[in-house]
């Protein structure tokens, strides 16, 4: 079992859009330039974290992405939902009332869940926990100085050329 | 994603095989009636139990699986490794030394782990470690009498009719 390989592609991104600022929405052909992705898998994954609300969508030849709310209320939590949905990871078919012991489904289902369900349920909630004490804010704090002003040179250029600094 | 559906499987019957107590290994068979689960697909988790050293395989007419050691000492982490191994859930590509960056792949590497790859890990750890506190000892205390009742009964007869009580 593994997480699609958008998170990583799109964590990165909320990140690079926290970096820049506000100033302008960003295209999918930059970001993706950025990290040398591909853009139409990229953009698949940013139209994902847009119906979640994660990004705004402007539309346009001076269009593009942004952050739809400040980076400190972004979590990775959400990231891993916009892309993997919210399903749980254990999937519980209830066998316990199969088998043997289909004549007293009714009265197993009424004494309350699996314990094995709920201890599986139990731990799935401690990791979309811990994945929602991490920010993109707090994530952003670990480009470099250097890199962020690569970035920001880099996609500042991209934009005079597209005539959004006019 | 999601865990691969023989998590479930697996889980109750090592339960069952406490439940059972030590006497006798018991065949695929009799553990897929009990749940009314496929003996083929069974078998194959059944196996990777097996081959992760929860499940000692008994070959022979009177062969069958046993629990290799106290049902405390198997967790539910042992059995999310056995049926998924031990990847972790998030895959980090290294994306933060390609595009623009590929130039300071090295620095940005010697800088250390990627903060959001090491987010997820951090997250993945709190699962596995919520997994690794649940042993199939405890989860065998859900089994209520009736349903131990009936299942003793059942595996005893089934013994009895291969012979294994003479
Ligand atoms: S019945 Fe589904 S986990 Fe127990
Ligand atoms: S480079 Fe892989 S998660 Fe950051």
């Amino acid at each position: 079992m593994q997480l699609p390989k958008g998170v990583e592609w799109a964590a990165h991104c909320l990140v690079v859009l926290e970096r820049l600022g506000e100033s302008h929405p960003v295209p999918t052909s930059t970001l993706a330039e950025v990290y040398g992705l591909s853009p139409t898998y990229l953009n698949k994954h940013l139209q994902a974290l847009s119906r979640h609300g994660l990004l705004i969508s402007t539309p346009g030849s001076t269009g593009g992405f942004s952050l739809s709310r400040p980076a400190a209320e972004i979590t990775l939590a959400d990231v891993v939902e916009a892309l993997d949905g919210d399903r749980t990871l254990f999937r519980c078919t209830e066998i316990r009332c199969d088998g043997l012991f289909q004549d007293r489904s009714a009265e197993i289902r009424a004494s309350g869940a699996c314990r094995i369900a709920a201890a599986m349920w139990q731990a799935e909630q401690a990791w979309r926990e811990s994945l929602a004490t991490v920010s993109i804010n707090d994530l952003a704090g670990g480009i470099d100085a250097l890199s962020g002003q690569n970035l920001n040179e880099f996609v500042g250029n991209k934009n005079r050329k597209a005539g959004q600094d006019i």
